[in-house]
Formats: structure tokens, C-alpha cells, sequence
């Protein structure tokens, strides 16, 4: 269903669980998009709203950016307006309008949304808002095609994907990211870096300022949303990793730390990022600041070159503002639990309160084929203190690409680190989904419990699994205890039990100071 | 491979795990067990030493305590008296016997060894020691097999399982009990009550103390080591827990809450605690006491139902103490993360200390299928603040019995949550375990990456799943970049680089103030 706004063309999609008897539906945040004929594209949602703005020239096909323009929602919220955009995702996220504007320009917030990317429903990320979930697909070198990434994407967003990061490599990466952003319902995020190499035929030494910035406006004209910038690997960090156990692991990271160690100069995205920042502010592209130093491994946590990375990254999110640009800061890897505050804490010092965006962290690196669950823990905990979006790592890190059951698993392990980050930081309405749920539970509403999941195919399957017949859907009790049984099915006794009066006598009791049972005991 | 105490039968188990090169061996804590045959049973390692104590009768079978003895851990701990038990946790955790015995002494860790289980390999539950994992099992009215347990007992524990609660219910809960017990390397838990049940033919107000306790007996000469008892479900309290969103959910605790409210009696396991202390001393069996009115969802955690009953945990503790048998107290349950931490200061003020052992906490209610992630967010947590066991959710929880995949998927979630809570502890000697295999990640070295996860099978699965070619295991690179494109590679290639007096300059550019190069930047 939808939520109609200011404007008849402004519809926010929701979806809503009816229940059982008199149980009111839930309304659930629904990032799976209208859906899409991969041989079309999503229909351009956005194209009146970017263009009623007029500082974007109509073409055929996407819109060109008037020169000297800074269309951004950043430099929009800053001038006190409203856009549709803003519109859309205060009704979303259950806000008032002025509260996504605020948090906008006030850099606590980003709406990534590229001008040529008018098919997004728009979204935002920031830590007073619900807390996101990126899914990474592409291709790469040894394997995958595109009609299985537009799947991948499709699938993703399908379970509640906010974001999803094209991180192709190989091949054909232009055409793989024009199906993924044409198709696409929620924001794109690139790491240009990767097109870049292949360009100059995979040697980092190769590369140039000049080579990245085409890259840069290639992608950001055909609609990408975000990009990670290693911006931040700067000359003198590098040497601070290399006693390290895992060294660096970001790829962006090692690319640039080869290039200027082979060059003897400092980081060209670093000493040309005022140009990029005018770049990505006439497109609306939203900065990813990456982390190419980030811990590989718990013995690499919170060390001296993750956090001289950070810190320039913090003077880089001054720069972009300057500039108009949205910005939001990429963070680690691989932290044991009693590291990951700090984290959060530091980010949010250095980067003015900027979004941040981690992922994981990974808090053991024991268990390779499970890293899903490893980095759920320590994302729902970053989550918790503050983090706005979390990249979610599926079973196949460290050892292969991901499948489609892949990108499931890893984005239903990150809804729930999510979601647990939603409730402990107390975001209003966010208990109501496990309120009714617990309720369906509790008074054996099977259906209701199954629809409520994050996932029913499979809560129903496992269900199945012992008790396959249809009248155990309605039954009043389960495979675990059996039908004569069951604590739930006792506590629906006492209740009627304790409705004669037992309240009374248990008030007398505890307002007596509860010793009288005392004295039995030795 | 085996370490040998000060006496020849005292050899603890460790798995020994061979890396490449000149990589030291890597030495694991084991709970697999020395393998047995269903047909036979295990070897009765610990007979020698029960018997050399002189305090129980030798009989054909299990020994018999003699009347009027204590032989618990705990009374020969405070005694001063380090046993061969104590010797033996001491050299599994790497720690002197006197920390053992002290801890012991002290109410903070529990040594759960019946006499009449002379099977298992000890092991110790205590904050200062290793986290430890539970995995229940058992069958029940609905469906299961004993062969089918014995084989889930085994499966568990050679994924990891510390100790194995057997929840069976329906038929030959006797029997079944019984193959598992002399199956068994790791202690056995039970929760006498559901026998009971059977018993009475599943209605609670038929219930008598009477019965309980012959079943207590019953399963303490088979060799239980520790026993769920629902001992703190006071009247008074019972309504305490009608309001809520899910009312009473332990099955324990609404039996008992319905026999005490058809009754108008108090609790029956409260009002003989003292005599069910003797019984459990003679063999020392392990009090677990239950937590009946845990929460079974977010909007229940931490209420008064609960609360009311940890205070009551902690009165029955120091009862336990003073007749010589060792405690531990159960926890939840369902609680989101930012009230976690009051769970584990509460219990360890009320029960002075005495070993916490919780299920899970679920940090959500929405994910039903995939409840070992929801928990083993909240286990990591409630681990690092102190829990010394954590009872594992199967990805069944609510929805149907554990198969085997069902097991072996809770044992690794939960092994991982009592990892990275040791990590956090930071326990002696646990990250060496994850430098061992993030260097062999970081070398290439996929053997020795695979050996050392905590599943090797899937771990070797997934990377043969996008490079299954032979030669790939000894490649420097993986699928995620391909040959050409690797971070690890171009950081061992900067390795060198470095080392040719990169440190120097960038110990020179720090020292001046990093402020070379923002001018740079508008």
C-alpha cells in the first residue's frame, strides 16, 4: 500500500500485515520497489520533482546538470527548503518534514540521490532515522553475469536491502551498473576506484587524477548514487600498516597505498578532492569516505593508521560541505566487542557527527562460512551506538562470491542487527513490529506469526518441517512440547485463573514485605 | 592429543591443529570426547578418582554415595582440597589448580560432575573461565528417537558444546536419558520437572513434592550433573507476569505456576529447598536454578515478574551454599540490547556471584528461523559482561524441534558469541587463536585457514563453491578479486617496499604536525 503526500505523484510504499480478528495491521517499511522489467527499467519516480526544481536541463534520457549548479539535497536543506525527496522519507521513517531537513543540513544526514537517478524511492541515512542495511553484488573478474546481479539486486531489496553497492569488477562494468541503476529502487553506490584500474589494465602505478575523474563522471552520469573515495589513505599512513597482521584489506585502500608508494606523491584523490567535490555536487553524489586503512583482522582493531585515516577523513567532511556535498564515513572491519564504541565515538567527534557506515564489524575472525552472524553481533552493536547504516557481510566473505542465498542470508542476519539497534536506541515504533508478532505468538496465530517474520517463506517451511499438517496451523500448541504441554497454553489458564482475584492476595503479600515463605528455609 | 596431569590418568583432551611452514601448532579446548559406542558407552574416566576419595560405595554400575556425605566439588573446594577434577579444568583452561579450587570455593564457577557420571572429560562454568556453550536436546510427544538424541548428543559436541541439556518429554524419557548419560563426555542437565509431569500423567495439579523428588533421585543415580529447578516461581509473583505480552513462557514455570495457583500452596520445590539440597549433594548434582518467569519478549524483559524471582534465585543460592552443592542461575530469555547489561549486575548482586547461565538473550522477536542470530547477538553481549554459560537457540526456536542441522547451525552461532566474548574479556591466550588464522588468511595459506575455523567443512565448501580447481588452495588471490586485483597481495608487495625506509619518512612527517598536506585543500 501506499502513503500519498503533499502531491498526487508523491507515494510512499509500505507494507501492511493484516492480522487475525481484531488485531490492527502492521505497517512495515518496504524497500522492494515497484518492481521492474529488467528489459525497461523502474518507471523515473523522481524526473517532475528534479525537474520542477529547474536547475537540472531535460534531455533525452537523464537530465544534464546546469553548470555551476549545486542541485543537492544538502544545499536545498541548507536553504531552508523542503524537497519532495525530503517529503517522501519523512513519511517513511514517520517524521515530520523539517526533522529530515534539519538532520540534512546539519550534515547528520544523507538522502543519497543522484539527479539521474530519478527511479529511487528516496531514503535517508543518518542516526536519528531507522538504521540502513547495504547489500554489496557485482561482478567480477573469475565470475558472474549481469543478468544475475539485476537479480541479486532484485533479491536483495526484496528482504530489505536500504542501499546496494555495485562493486563489479572485470569486465563489462559500465553495462552491469546501467541495468543495476536503471532497475534499481534504492540508491547505488560504486567504489569508481575498481573501473578505474581496469582501465589502465590493473596496474595501480598507471593510474592518474585524470583517469578517476572520468571514471567519476561516467558513473555519476548515469546515476550513481554514492561513491567510496579512498581519500584518506594518505603517504604517511601507509607504513603504520604494514606491522600489521592483516596489513590493508581494503582493496581501494592497497590500490592507492601501491600508487603512492610507487610514486613517491601524495594520494591524487587527497590533493584533488576540492575538483571532486564540485564534481559529485553537480550531480547530487553523496560521498562514501572509505576506509581503505580499516582493521582486517581483532589484532588490527582500533589501531594508529585506522585512526589517522579517520581523522583526515574528518577534514575531508569539512571540505565536501564547503562544497555542498553530502557526506557519509565508511568504518571498519574486523573489532572485538569492547573496541566498537570507541569507534562510533571517535567518528562522531572527528566527522562532526557525519553518518557513519560500517561494515560488520566482524568480532572474531574464527569462523570463515558464518561471518554473517560474526559481524550481526558487532553490527547491531555499532548500530546501537549510533551507526546509520550497516554493510552486511554475507557466508561467503573471505572465501568466495556471494549467491543469491548468499545475499539473503546476509541481509536477513543485518534487518536483524538492525532492527535489534532500532529497539535499544528506543526509535519510536519500532517495538510495535515485535509487539505484534510476540502477541500473534503467544495466542498461537500461527499465520499471523509467520507473515509478521522477517522472512515467512522460511518460518513456515521450518514449521512444516515437524508439524506438516494444515491443522496445526491453528492449533493451541506446538512440536516442542506436544499438545498437553505447553507454558503458553498454561499461562492462557492463569489468566482467566488469576482474573478472580489473585492480583489482590499478590499485592497483600509483597506490600507485607514477602518473608512470610522465608522461615521454611534452613 | 593428549596433556597429562600428575597422574597418568589424568590426560586432557586438546585438538591440535598443524599449520604450514614454520607456524607453530595451533592447540584448541575439545569437548568432542574420546567417541564412543552407542552400544557400550564411554569409558568411566573419572571412577578412579571418584573412588580413591573413599566417599561413595562401590557397587556394580554407579558407585552410591555414603550417607551423610557431601562429595561436591564445592565442599572439597572449601575444604582446601584441589581434586583431580579441579586439576584437570585447570590444565583444559590454562590457569593454576589454586584458581580453580578458589573460584569454586568462592560460589563463582561450578564444577557440574556427578559421581555417577564417570564419563565426562570435567569442565568448569565460571566468569573468570572460558564462556561456555549448552545445547539442548530430547524428544518429545510429537516426534524423536533415542538413537536420533544420541547422535544429536555426540553431533554437539563435537561442534563445540560444553555441556547438553536433555529436555525430553513424552515416553521413555528413562531410557532415553540414560543412553545419553553413558554417551556422554560433557556434563548432562535436566529439568526433572517434565518427568514429573509424565509422571502424573501431564497435569500439573497432580503434582507432589513426592514425586518430584523420586524422580530427582532417580535421574541423580543415573549420573545428571546438573538440574533445572523451578524453585523461585513464588505464588505471589505469578500474578505478576498475566499482563504481559507473553505471559509466563518457560515450561517449568507454568507448571509450576499452575500447580501453586490450583493449590493456593506455595511452590513446592521452595518450601522443601532444604531437603532437595541434601539430595543433590550426595551425588553433587549442579543446582541450575530456573528462571520460570523469564520474558519470553522484548516488551517483557526486566520486568517486576522477573526481577521478583532473580531476588528469590539469589535467597535460594545461599541455602544451596550452606549444604555444600554448587548453584548456578538461569536468565533470559528475550531482551533488547540496551537492557541486557542490567541483567548480568542484577544477578550477580542478588546471587553473589554465583555463575550466570542464560538462554540466548533474543535481541528481537521478529526473526523467528533465524533465532540463533537474534540470540547470538545478545549471548555475545551478555558473555562479555560476565555470563559464564550460554544455552544456545537453534534456527527452529518457536517454530519446531531441532533436527541436526539445526544443532550443529546453534552450537557454531553460540560458539561464536562465547568467542567473541571472550575476546572482549580478553581471556588469556583466546586472540591468539584468531592471529593463527587471520595470518594464515593474510599468507594465503587456505589449508591452514580452513583447519582452523571453527567449521572447516563449510569453510572448504564455500571456497571450492566459486574456485573449486585444486591449484586455488594455494593461490594468492580468491575469487571476491580475482588474480590480478588482490589487497592482501598488493600489501605484501608494500611489505617490501616499506621496509626500505618508508617508516623513517612517515615518523618524520608525524612528528612535524601532519599538516603538510591541507594546504592542498580549499
Amino acid at each position: 500500500m501506499y502513503v500519498e503526500g503533499s502531491r498526487p505523484d508523491l507515494r510512499v510504499p509500505f507494507a501492511e500485515v493484516e492480522l487475525a480478528g481484531d488485531n490492527p495491521p502492521v505497517r512495515l517499511y518496504d524497500t522492494s520497489g515497484p518492481g521492474s522489467d529488467p528489459e525497461v527499467g523502474l518507471p523515473p519516480l523522481r524526473a517532475p520533482w528534479i525537474a520542477g526544481r529547474g536547475d537540472v536541463a531535460p534531455v533525452s534520457g537523464p537530465g544534464t546538470p546546469l553548470a555551476g549548479v549545486r542541485p543537492t539535497q544538502f544545499a536545498y536543506a541548507r536553504a531552508g527548503i523542503v524537497t519532495a525527496e525530503m517529503e517522501f522519507v519523512a513519511i517513511r521513517e514517520g517524521v515530520e518534514p523539517e526533522v529530515v531537513r534539519e538532520e540534512i543540513a546539519a550534515g547528520r544526514a544523507v538522502l543519497p540521490a543522484n539527479v539521474n537517478h530519478p527511479e529511487i524511492e528516496p531514503m535517508i541515512i543518518g542516526a536519528r532515522f531507522l538504521v540502513k542495511v547495504n547489500a554489496n553484488i557485482g561482478t567480477s573478474a573469475v565470475t558472474s553475469s549481469i543478468a544475475e546481479e539485476v537479480d541479486k539486486l532484485t533479491w536483495a531489496t526484496r528482504w530489505g536491502a536500504d542501499t546496494v553497492m555495485d562493486l563489479s569488477t572485470g569486465k563489462r562494468i559500465h553495462e552491469t551498473r546501467e541495468a543495476i541503476v536503471r532497475n534499481s529502487a534504492v540508491p547505488i553506490g560504486t567504489v569508481p576506484i575498481y573501473q578505474a584500474l581496469e582501465k589502465v589494465d590493473g596496474d595501480p602505478v598507471k593510474l592518474t587524477w585524470e583517469i578517476f575523474r572520468d571514471t567519476v563522471i561516467e558513473q555519476a552520469e548515469q546515476g550513481v548514487d554514492y561513491m567510496t573515495v579512498h581519500a584518506g589513505v594518505l603517504l604517511p599512513y601507509v607504513p603504520l600498516a604494514v606491522d600489521r597482521v592483516t596489513g590493508i584489506v581494503s582493496r581501494g585502500g592497497s590500490i592507492m597505498a601501491a600508487w603512492c608508494l610507487a610514486h613517491h606523491t601524495e594520494n591524487f584523490l587527497y590533493t584533488n578532492f576540492a575538483e571532486l567535490c564540485e564534481i559529485l555536487a553537480r550531480y547530487d553524489v553523496t560521498f562514501s569516505l572509505g576506509d581503505g586503512l580499516r582493521p582486517g583482522s581483532i589484532a588490527d582493531a582500533n589501531d594508529a593508521a585506522q585512526f589517522a585515516e579517520l581523522r583526515t577523513l574528518g577534514e575531508l567532511t569539512h571540505v565536501a560541505w564547503e562544497h555542498g556535498v553530502q557526506v557519509m564515513i565508511e568504518g571498519p572491519g574486523h573489532v572485538p566487542m569492547h573496541k566498537i564504541k570507541e569507534n562510533v565515538d571517535l567518528q562522531q567527534e572527528l566527522c562532526s557527527g557525519a553518518p557513519f557506515y560500517t561494515l560488520g564489524p566482524l568480532t572474531t575472525d574464527i569462523a570463515p562460512a558464518y561471518d554473517h552472524i560474526t559481524s550481526a553481533i558487532g553490527a547491531a552493536m555499532i548500530g546501537m551506538f549510533g551507526t546509520a547504516m550497516l554493510c552486511y557481510v554475507t557466508p561467503k566473505e573471505h572465501l568466495g562470491l556471494p549467491d543469491r542465498d548468499d545475499v539473503k542470508a546476509g541481509v536477513i542476519a543485518y534487518k536483524i542487527a538492525a532492527h535489534a539497534a532500532d529497539l535499544a536506541k528506543g526509535h519510536p515504533g519500532a517495538q510495535a513490529w515485535d509487539d505484534a508478532l510476540s502477541k500473534a505468538r503467544f495466542e498461537f496465530r500461527w499465520e499471523d506469526q509467520f507473515n509478521l517474520a522477517l522472512d515467512p517463506d522460511t518460518a513456515r517451511a521450518y514449521h512444516d518441517a515437524t508439524l506438516p499438517a494444515a491443522p496445526a496451523k491453528t492449533a493451541h500448541f506446538c512440536s516442542m512440547c506436544g499438545p498437553k504441554f505447553c507454558s503458553m497454553k498454561i499461562t492462557q489458564e492463569l489468566k482467566d485463573y488469576a482474573a478472580q482475584g489473585m492480583k489482590d492476595k499478590s499485592d497483600e503479600f509483597l506490600s507485607s514485605g514477602s518473608k512470610v515463605y522465608l522461615p521454611v528455609l534452613p
